[in-house]
């Protein structure tokens, strides 16, 4: 990506970042330019893959889903990677999946209704996955900490 | 929380996770209701904490955060857990952080710049504080998936 | 389950759970009710499966069995963890099974008779169940609590 | 202890272990004794520790219990133990206790109402104790064997 | 075994335990019995299996076997130990051989030359036998107690 | 140490390692040289170390030693092992004490009467020692090889 | 840095790379350059720290050392590694020392003249440094590749 | 190897791992011998497998490659390492392949551009190679010291 980033493009995704429903003709106001500028910049921004869209917050206890957990996956063969991420794709409790230095060949969080649903997930749905040799996992009996990173 | 989510709290939350800029009137003809109604569901799921607000999707390696890793905290004593969230929030890189089951005390996702920048925190910011032991630290090397939970 | 346990369902559990050998008409005098109404309570009770019987506490060692072990069992495939199950029902020395977080598949509690009664049941009866690895046990060097929850 | 077990011992304690609530004439009818007898050795057998009571066996989760977790403790100095099972005692979450081999200083059996209550267990009651390092959870998903031992 | 060891037999063994060339008349003085006394305990305690020999020590490193090494053997099945022990016992290098409880199948004990011949045992003696899936080795830098057990 | 082992030597060695208590003038015969030689190299090799004397071998389960265990030992700082040893030696039950390479900063053998004098051992002897953090036991259930090195 | 090297740079270290005594003008030759090209390249090398030098290659094993061994050192506090690094400098049988990710405060590579001498280098020089609190180490026992990378 | 490195070789070694490039009749200057005795030890040295060449040292981050990694790689058996080695040798990244004691089969180093190159080469080159089970990964985000042996 050959696009660098200015300090106007900071200022906005800065702006965008505590409140998405802003109106541009007010960011405009605080930054000193035009509606028409942050238009073209957004515009730019998301064309060039630095904005990926926005999203509804909502909070996984309230709609039932109690159990957050991270799950490392062993599997049969290292190198049996991304086969197995399509195979993981299928499975909506896994929100999160990466490949991972350390002892994991994968690395999954998971949003489960209680701990029932999670041992439907593991036992019926990942580990019957060809490939899938074991799996390790940490629930999360408190989030502490949930935001995204600071553009400075 | 008494307030019973219902069918049509799901279906408004469902088509917003999908996307969050779309018109409430839009919503309201998709469903066969008063635009008025979808205002009415969703200041109602918002005061139950049901939603907690939306948040622009920024793709951190397109603003320079080309590095995120997990850590697992040793702490000297697993009691110390609330005192050291307070410290770990000054740390703005550290994205999450869960009280976890396992074998650490801590479990924190942390977004960096690169590895002199992950060096950096984890010798510089996070491994002073008090009651720190050890850390571990896993890196991604690809995040194959990253979505939200699916609200049926 | 609808049935929603009440006060005088938790004094009648908590009054049994002391002493399960205890006469109805005792605990009725007790409690100021009939003694009808403790038997309609345990009945519905043990219908509702909140009880679920009574167990003469037998002390293994006098009867010979001196050792208590935990086994975590790691399968070759985690999948497989329904099968296996079956056939450990076969062997009498696991008195508890647990299928957990963590790493491995299956977790057990044993009792045997000695070390040499512990390595037949692991040598001859569990690791050549078919599917199952490998097994990481943990014997107990003494017990110093065993009891039920209390009921509040 | 001197006292040897015989085979109508055996016999007895087995009928009972099936169910403890059965009359002592009805197991003397079936063994081809007399009720006396079968109080002699009753009598015998909890005076010499082999028979310790019996207890009613609630169902956890029937009664709010939902969770069911493993827990291994590691001791700042192992040779803590005796003193820290002391103030283990207070916290009746904790239903079984264990000096084990293997890395773990303890290893307990926990029972709690859910994920929260785990969380307040391990955070505020255990890990505080003085000489408590750090502890690593299993959380059991699935009990799929609970029996006592087999007498033969 | 029905024999059971009295207080002469185990003064006996005690003196011989510190010099096994001691001649028994010089045994018999001692302990205040008849040379013959001696001869017929030592024929007995050999016939019981209490007594298995005796052995020349000799300085592993003073013939020229300078490593002294611990190896814990996963087997790919736990249950094959029985048959790999008949290999392991092809192997002059393996001294001592264990089925132990913790997360090795085998625990061997193993006198080398040097580290090249630790080399060679491991890639070409022991791994190559079919049913071990991996070695762990630990290497005594010192050996610093070796002596039998204390008989009082 | 300058005296270099020849054939010869190996022989003598290689017989008496098979068999302690065979007279000198017997393999004196055997290795068609005189009875002499074989005092003056027995006599050579015991003031060079290379022989250390020798042992009675004694079953220890015969005596009542049922339990062959293995310890790693954790000490606070790995820099303490040798003041350790000197404490670990007032143990009796510790036959064999090493300083190895791996995560332990010790690694004994030790043989004990049953699991509570284990218990005893650990808990009452071995964890106290000042600078021992933790251990971790393996416990042989079987042991089926047990010899010396071979000189050829 | 902001030197671009370009394709002759490349060529340039890659056939130093592959012999460093070879004379520059053999080089330029071979490139079709001046041989003052190589010169005024090679400067600008050395000069922006892309070049650090040259070195001789010694078999350790050829000058009395034969043991290589990687050590992961468990440090009180992650955050002391950098005051441990001036005290690891201080001992010349570490020849590489690393801060890395996963569970190690500090990765080491060492060089030694015997498992004797490695003995010595860990439980004499660096466990008794302040802040170091145990070591693990591998143990190399075959050095099967060890080359520069390939600049193309 | 017979030949006996006497401490002139020693001297002559010793300087040039300080400065590779120092004409030798400057060295024989300094240790008082002639040009041609350098010439005739180097010669020697260098038959004898005691000197192995030279090598320029070239900044890998200054060439583009920022990540240094350790890898620790699990063979399905652990036999197979010799074949696995000439795979690896493919692997141009790799700088160093040691067989080593401990728990993994086989340790590498690993030289790579990027995180991304080191998913790369994880997940395309080293892990798709027959035997390879799996593979743990230690990044290191400083190197604090890289040096040769001292000899004295």
């Amino acid at each position: 990506m050959n696009y660098e980033i200015d300090n106007l493009d900071k200022q906005i995704l800065s702006l965008l970042m505590q409140d998405v429903t802003r109106a541009y003709t007010d960011i405009a106001k605080e930054l000193n330019v035009s509606g028409g500028t942050i238009h073209v910049r957004m515009k730019k921004l998301t064309e060039m893959g630095v904005v990926k869209g926005a999203q509804l917050l909502v909070n996984p206890s309230a709609v039932g889903f109690d159990i957050c957990a991270f799950i490392g996956v062993f599997l049969e063969k290292g190198s049996g990677y991304k086969e197995t991420v399509e195979k993981m794709r299928q499975i909506p409790e896994i929100v999160e999946l990466h490949y991972t230095t350390g002892s994991y060949s994968m690395f999954a969080k998971i949003i489960c209704r209680d701990t029932n649903h999670l041992r439907e997930v593991l036992n019926e749905k990942l580990q019957p996955i060809q490939g899938v040799q074991r799996t390790e996992t940490l629930i999360s009996l408190e989030e502490s900490i949930n935001r995204q990173i600071k553009i400075e």
